[in-house]
This record gives C-alpha cells, structure tokens and sequence, in this order.
C-alpha cells in the first residue's frame, strides 16, 4: 500500500486533541501547524509531522502539493435538507415585501409547495437533482453532508427520499449520512379532518419509522418541533418510538419561539438539538449539561432577514457543544458556501475563526456520531481533508463568499470538481 | 465586421428602458425577456429581439450559446477600495472578540495598518496584488469596477496608487473607473502636530488634485465625511476644489452616524453618496431631490456585525436612485461576491430582485456617470455582459453565497476565466 503525502501547505489545521465536542471549545486554537505534513494511507490519516520525516518514514510515497494553501480536516455539514424537488426562488422577493409565512402558503408557495413537489418526481428525478447540489457543497470544502428526508410526508415518499440519499452515496465520493425526517410538518391533507394530525403521528411510528429500519435507510431521525408544527408531547413521543427502533435522534428547536426543544433533546439524549436562535436560557443550560451539540445555522436567519441570531457565545461560554451547518434547502437556506457560514459565526455571531473551524469539523462530526472518524486531521481518522487557497486560517472567514476551497478528499480520494 | 449573437437565453434581463438613474426603480420590470437574443458588433450591442430575426439581419453572425442561462448586464461595482497591500484579516476576529476600532487601532491594525503597509510597497507589487483580486470581481458578474486610492495619504504614494489602476486597465478586459481619495482619512504624522490636518487638507487641494488632474490619473475625487475623519467644511473644501479642478464628486456619507454628508453630497451635485447606513430623514430628502446617487453597501454592514443597514426602501420610495456595490476593501468589506450583495439587498435591505438588479447595473452605472454607456442591454451600449448559470432572475440572489456567473463580456471581449 503506497502512502500519500499532503506537503507544502502553508498551515495544517489539525482540529484535533482532546474531544472538543463535549465541552465548550472557547478561543481554543484549532491546533495550527505551519510546517507540517500530513501521511495517508488506505484511506486513513496515519501520521502528521514534518515533510522530511515523514518522507523518511514512508519513502516511495506519493506527494500532493499543497501550494501553500491551507490544509483542514474536510467541513461536516451536519443538517441539510438536500433532496427536494424544485427551487423555490420566488419566496424570498416575497418576504422582501412583507408577506409572512401565511401569506406566502396562500400564494402556494412554504414547505408544502415542496412537499406537493417531490410527491410527483420520480426517486430518479430526485436523484439527478441532488446530485449538482451536493457537488456544489463539496466545492465549498464539505466532505461529509448529512441529509434529510421529510419533503414526501407519506411512508412511499419518505423512503423514496431516503432511498435517494443510498443512491447518491453511491453516485459521489462524499460521506453522507440519512436522517429520516417525516416529522418535518403535518401534511395538509391529514389537517383537513380532526383526526388527520394524530394518524399522522402515528403513521410515522408505526409505519415509517418500523420501514426505514428495516431498510438501513437512515441513521437519524428528526423532528421540527415548534410552535404550528409538532408539539413538545408530539416531539417526544416521535423520538422515543425512532430511539427504541435503533435510530439517533437529531430535533429542530427552539428556532423562532422558545418552546423547550432544547430541552427535550437534552432530556431524550439526542445526539445534536438544531437551530435554536430562540432557544431560553433554560434550554442553555440543559444543552451544557448534556452530550447534546448545539448545532447553529447562522444563514438561515441571514436569508430570511431576521435580526436575531443564535446566542452562540452564551452556548459556548455555558459548555455546551456547538456545531454549524449551510442549513441547504429551498425555503430558507440555499446555499452550499459553508465558509460563509464561517464568516457569519464570526460576524454575526462572535466565534473566534478557530471556534467557528472546530464547530464546522469536529463537533459538525460530534453531530452526527462520528467525532471518532472524521473531522480531525489526526493518526486513526479518515483521511477527510479540504485544501484552501489562502496562506492563513483567518482568510477562510473573511475572504466572504468568496470560493476559495481548491480540493478535497475523502477517506484520501479526490472529491470535488 | 462580424456580428456576434447572443441566443439561447432563458432570460435576457436587459435594464434598458427610460433611464432609472434618475428616479426610484419601486418594483420595476428590470425587464425580462424570454425569448430573445442579443446581437453585438464592434464591441457594442446592436439590437435585441427573436434568434430567427437577428440571424436574419445578421447572417454569418458567430454565436454564443447561452446554454439556458440568464444573460444580463455586465454588473457595476461602483465602490471599490481594491488597491490595497496585505489583507487584513486578523481584525474580523478582533472584532468579533469585542474589541473596537480604537482597540483594533492601537494592536496596530485599522486603516493606518493598511496606510503604512502600502507606502513601503512597489507600484508593481500594488498591480501583481490586485490583478487577481479584480480578476476574482469578474468572476462573480462584474464588468466595470471603480476602483480608489486612499491607502496611500502622501502625493507620491497617491499618485503610484493611481498609476498601479491605470496600469491595471491596460492588463484587464475590465473596465476600471479610477478614484482619487486622498481624503480617505488624515495620515498619523499628520495628526502629530497641531497644524497637520489642515496642512494634510491643504497638501490634497494644491498638490495632489492638480497632479492628479495633470495625469489623468481620475475621473473622481473623494471623500471620507464622517465623526473622526474629515468634518462636513473640510469635506466640501476638498470636493470644491476637486470639482473646479475638473474631477466629478463621490463622498462617503453617514456611516455610522448622521453627519450631513447627503445633504452635502446634493447640494454640491455629487455623483454619489456611498454607505448612508446612518442617513437621515433629511439627507433621505435631499438625495431623492437631487441627481446624486445613493450608493448602498450592506455587505460593510454585514462584515462588521452592525445590526443596522442603510433604509433603502425609504430612500427608493422617496425617490432616490440607488446603486448597490461591493465596497471590495481589506478592513470592511472583503468580498468579490457582487451577487452576494444583490442576496443583502433583497433579505435584508428589503428590495425587489428587478430593483437589485436595477442597482447594480444601470444605477451603477450612473453612479459613476457612465449611464449611457454600460449597465443596460440596449442597442447603443457597450457589449457588456454576464450569463449565470441560472434560468430564472430570482435565482441569483437566491442560491446565495453560491458562484453563478459563467462568463462575462466587456467591450464584447470575453472577461471572466
């Protein structure tokens, strides 16, 4: 087996050392090398030390020149909403004007414009879709992507969903991990009789959640708990029926209202509590005191126009675990920038450049469980790298919006175009 | 002379129709077109109208294929600092932690780092940094770019400011609009002894200006009109003198603070007045009565975590034309995203796509009294030109933080890499 070695970057961000994900990660240096290299081997990260002893160690290797570039562990974007139908372009010209989220259902357009969407595709139709999408994200230095079902809101287009995140797994080099998110809202045609919210509920747990187990089709499942959406009750109910089947749990909270999702996810185990711009300081402290990771979306509230933002300094000084994810998805975050999501942490929501790496890295993979595979540049670890056309971490945040990723890999495969 | 024609567009958005420039663009059409095509010869766009039409009138006519993209005008960054030396991003993260602009001032950063960084430099270093800085600008959608001095704060380091954009021009297909603002701030040494600032103001009217003049090395003066910087007096003496020696007016107004730069700005018939984060009610009325543009830059606004963004509605609905541009700059602003800006424009600054649109071409354009030559797809215009790889309008603001753009034509000449 021939190593590979990563020479000649100007800095290697290790994001490595003790496990930051469960505990606060404040002004923690992300572990900044500026005269290291990095050897691969069989897919893994075996050794980071300087180029002329590691070209001792491993003579006959082949050499990836780094160009003075940045070198970090791969970004883990560890919430997106990947797989939908069409773009929905003309909602943001709408909140622009002042229509609210009522206004805009009634001119056809919110979620259930994508649920009715993705109910006519074909799982072909929602596959050839993805795939330039997920390209985009890996362009911007992602190499793990988690993806969520939960625009079909029927057992046959929740699988059809999941069934196209296995495809696309096989299809592209990223590492993506299913979550099976048919609690993303109440579809319409179970709200138009009294019933139709709780058979719902229990289609999920009873069909659904029972189907995509038995299929390996996701790792998670989610919730959108909040207010016109599921209840706390609902919530729970949802999560522990997906928790005694096998699945981690993952839940939209606390976006727009405080409504104690933090709370729960703290309370249940789930592996990460999403969102959480309106999150009390009650649910703070239950998410420091938890393994929970906090995971932050900074965009969204961007996109949107909303002045508020996640209290990240109050997670982070509190202990808590916080991640950050693009939040793709047609309503309220189209993006596949991750680094502008890194620019936003430090802006707007005042992480140092190497908090906001670390909640994109490590804790992005404390997010989805897998802290002890990628997102550190460390011996043991899959070789998950992204390759940055600047000479110092800080450009990463402040170059804004700017496409400066020039490479990445997975498990030491060239991945982006 | 051969033509070129431009077909297979989704969209041509063309901007033309009775000059914007000069009154509000409230929800207008930016005028979109679906199926049409774009012919140009000698550098100019001749006529739009059907593929079949123009392939009649112009037989032999080479062709571009748009490929189902949306063709626009070439986009105007009527605001840029992009003559600079070393980046600066250390002070974001600075920021971020709480320190202030004194703060960042006294760890040696601010825009006296920039200032001193830039005098020990070359003219030709000062074109080999910003070459790909402006190639990057093209690559997102602009065609035009003004670019300022004002990092350099003594006549020779103004003049070689200048020289290195000249320069520039002849290495790029870009149009570049050169500005002098050696009223960007008062140097350090100036502001050592007690008489330095008015020496410093006097050493821009009697020597700068009319070495400026003398080169042709501007077609505008500057201004930095604002608390800390130079007064309301000091700023009209030095655009007075400015304006009689033959240069056209610009002048950074109300940033941070209402200090009357709108006001002032109208009542010297300035071309613009840029940022205006903090306008007031006042200024709103005089800029909507006059012909100075209001030139926003939220992507400041954004990068330096401020809550506050400048009332474009108010000054749109009261009547003022307004231009959107990037303020491309080390300290505030580094992003060569202009359709990221449009993204700023719609979520945050509450404008309609046609009106972002509207605002970064042809109001650009008039911003830098070039609204008769570029910004709009008319028969008359120079061929300038960006295709995105998108096949509705409102996707570009949409998929923010995303590139879109394909190429770009300036003069009809292939631009972007």
């Amino acid at each position: 087996m021939t190593a590979t070695l990563f020479v000649n970057a100007s800095q290697v961000v290790t994001c490595s050392g003790p496990p930051r994900a469960r505990r606060g990660v404040e002004l923690l240096d992300a572990g900044i090398l500026t005269a290291a290299a990095v050897a691969v081997e069989g897919g893994r990260i075996v050794a980071v030390a300087g180029a002329a002893e590691l070209r001792r160690r491993f003579p006959g290797a082949e050499e990836v020149d780094c160009a003075h570039g940045v070198l970090t562990p791969g970004l883990v974007d560890s919430h997106t909403h990947a797989i939908f139908g069409k773009s929905r372009h003309e909602e943001q010209e709408m909140r622009a004007m002042g229509l609210d989220y009522m206004d805009i259902a009634r001119r056809g357009g919110g979620i259930h414009a994508s649920v009715r969407d993705l109910r006519d595709r074909s799982e072909d139709d929602l596959v050839a879709l993805a795939l330039p999408r997920l390209r985009r994200l890996a362009q911007y230095g992602a190499t793990t992507v988690e993806v969520k079902s939960g625009y079909g809101l029927t057992v046959d287009d929740e699988l059809k969903s999941l069934r196209a995140i296995q495809r696309l797994s096989l299809l592209l080099p990223l590492r993506l991990v299913p979550t099976f998110l048919g609690a993303h809202e109440i579809p319409q045609e179970a709200r138009a009789y009294p019933a139709g919210r709780a058979d719902y509920l229990s289609l999920i747990v009873k069909e659904m959640i029972p189907r995509v187990v038995e299929g390996g089709l996701a790792r998670f499942a989610d919730v959108f708990c909040g207010p016109g959406v599921l209840t706390i009750d609902e919530s729970r109910a949802v999560l522990t029926a997906a928790r005694e089947a096998g699945l981690r749990l993952k839940l939209h909270a606390d976006e727009l209202r405080p409504s104690g999702g933090a709370e729960l996810a703290a309370a249940l185990g789930a592996t990460s509590a999403d969102h959480l711009a309106a999150i009390s300081d009650n649910g703070i402290r239950a998410l420091a005191a938890s393994q929970t990771v906090a995971t932050l979306l900074p965009g969204t509230m961007l996109f949107l126009g909303k002045d508020r933002q996640a209290p990240a300094r109050a997670l982070i000084d509190g202990g808590a675990a916080v991640a950050l994810a693009t939040d793709f998805n047609p309503g309220t975050s189209p993006t596949p920038n991750f680094p502008l999501i890194l620019t936003l942490a430090v802006s707007q929501l005042h992480l140092s450049v190497s908090e906001a790496l670390l909640a994109a890295t490590v804790n992005g993979a404390a997010a989805l469980d897998l802290a002890h595979e990628t997102g550190q540049i460390a011996a043991g670890f899959s070789a998950d790298l992204a390759l940055f056309d600047i000479e110092d971490l800080r450009e990463l945040p402040y170059w804004y919006g700017d496409r400066r990723c020039r490479a990445t890999w997975v498990r030491g495969v060239p991945c982006a175009a």
